[in-house]
């Protein structure tokens, strides 16, 4: 990881500083702005492109189009010990799930558990990044959503009526990496997609099918078809039961209800998530536990490989080798990502990207 | 649902008598050898045929065998107000799962959930039958447990590290069924390639891979090749936490301690579950967060088809017929299961069913 790859780079505290600029110029606080722009960066060094300052465009888009509350007033509106349901009062996601995170961790401190339902938020970056704040306690953290547009219908079904509801979980280790699931419901996130029509490419089979249930390859075409689930009935079932726990619980918008936020620049989305931490030290001793990770870590690193297959990959190992590689050499910026950004910054008057 | 299907049929009631009559003959106690009778005769009413009365002669084995605690000391090892950690005591998984759900539940009444671990436990049956046990005080349930056997590889791999370890999750209706999904993480359960070898069929592709990545289809091969996850390396992923969750976080076997049940008739298995019951009153109004389940259901059900597509199904709806129709017919009974458990009446010298 010595060799820096091509490309432009960004490093981070310059891409965090022109997030937070921007966000203020647009009326957020300022203290919001840089605990966005804080969060949205740790997505981009974690290498999840997609959900970093690639939405930056976006986010300001609706807030200008009044589709966001720049002065939120998050809270607890209903409370267990263990439990909380979290009003975002419609703010930008990464603040509401930052609240929702922090009092999840909370109560599993007290109560072994927090389970923290989310209402009324906004889109809010990659699922990993809420699982993983309770590792920071060494927790366990647990984190679904209800995706910002529908690109799936029930199994056999033709109505878009679900989203890519994701799951992201997050254990800690003790010497190895933490284990970092975070994957969508679907064989392909609908980024991909749009990635693989930029790049004038194919799908491969097994993406997406047309109305008739035939494979459909041609990313241009996506608005014919859908996006398939996993083990097709099994991922929408799971597509379901995560929309059911993070949308429907907490009265936030799941199925009909769902606002496609790259159409809609103007109307709320009444996201929901929800954000488990659970305390590994109400289940005995926390080391021990964590050397038990570690030995299935490395036992599954150390097994037999199939032919061609140089290494047995950890969820999230890819993630700590992007945050290492990214930290020391900057975020890499495609130039039409760059272009975008430099827009904004003459669109908002702000000093762009040095 | 009136005209009983072909094949021989048995009441639930004679089921459950006889399976109360088999463990109560080889040492269990009355009120436990009806109480699991009970159980697994549910998963049988409930169309879950590889998990009910069709494991009995292995469960018997397994006692004989000295594998599986007759008069175990089930109780809390760990507890926070949220959560436990329970052990079983290498009692039968019925007895220990019971226990563990009903120390959910009534944490989650106090508290707005319960998280409660399992260690030491054996095979329960199917996962739904625990998920469904909080539907009954309108409550929400999610299980995980750790599998009984290998089948799956990390994703690359050859070394079988993982079980098909599998989520449940149970969530309340009003006027519509309760949206009950129950799966395994991989495409197909490994009872499933049994079947097929049984019948002389050949598997689809996708069910199967050989120890080169190709797929395999012949199910009397099956040995030669493992279980695929389903979307690949998220399946493998989702098997792995899952596995972590119920099974490393409650120091139950997982990934190499697993114990083929197959196999093996006098090792314990050291079991791991996990079952997380989830208070819907803590959230606000339960009636209003059911209605709004029921409108999800009626707007998947009431969905645009697929050519040749008769309906949508919902999780669970297959169980709710079968219980329906078996409850009138009574539960079906295969040649070859009804002379196994023939032949197990003779060897205990037990009446054997009608």
């Amino acid at each position: 990881m010595t060799k820096p790859p091509p490309g432009d780079r960004v490093p981070a505290r310059e891409l965090q500083a022109y997030i937070a600029r921007a966000f203020e110029r647009v009326g957020i606080a300022a203290a919001d702005a840089r605990s966005i722009a804080e969060m949205m960066t740790r997505a981009d060094v974690n290498g999840s492109d997609g959900h970093g300052i690639f939405r930056l465009p976006q986010y300001i888009r609706r807030i200008k189009g009044g589709a966001v509350n720049l002065r939120p007033d998050i809270r607890i509106v209903e409370e267990a010990a263990a439990t909380a349901l979290v009003d975002g009062d419609n703010g930008m996601g990464h603040l509401v799930m930052r609240f929702a995170a922090e009092t999840a961790i909370r109560k599993a401190k007290a109560n072994g558990i927090g389970w923290v339902g989310v209402r009324r938020s906004n889109h809010a970056g990659p699922a990993s990044l809420y699982a993983s704040m309770p590792l920071e306690h060494d927790m366990i953290g647990l984190y679904l959503a209800v995706g910002n547009a529908n690109h799936l219908p029930a199994w056999g079904g033709l109505d878009m009526l679900l989203s890519t509801n994701p799951i992201a979980v997050a254990l800690p280790a003790l010497e190895e990496k933490a284990v970092v699931l975070d994957m969508a419901t679907t064989v392909a996130a609908y980024g991909k997609v749009k990635t693989k029509a930029q790049r004038g490419e194919t799908m491969p089979e097994g993406w997406m099918m047309d109305r008739k249930g035939q494979p459909l390859t041609d990313p241009t075409r996506a608005d014919e078809g859908f996006l398939l689930p996993i083990g097709g009935y099994k991922g929408y079932g799971l597509a379901l039961v995560f929309g059911l726990l993070a949308g429907t619980l907490n009265g936030a918008a799941m199925g009909k209800d769902v606002v496609d936020f790259n159409k809609d620049d103007t109307t709320p989305t009444n996201t929901g998530h929800c954000i488990v931490a659970l305390n590994p030290a109400a289940f005995g001793d926390v080391d021990a536990f964590r050397r038990r990770i570690d030995t299935v870590i490395r036992d599954l690193k150390a097994s037999e490989r199939m032919p061609g297959v140089e290494a047995i990959h950890i969820p999230g190992e890819g993630s700590f080798a992007a945050r290492e590689e990214r930290s020391a050499n900057g975020v890499p910026m495609p130039a039409a990502l760059r272009r975008a950004l430099d827009g904004l910054a003459r669109e908002l008057d702000i000093l762009p990207l040095p």
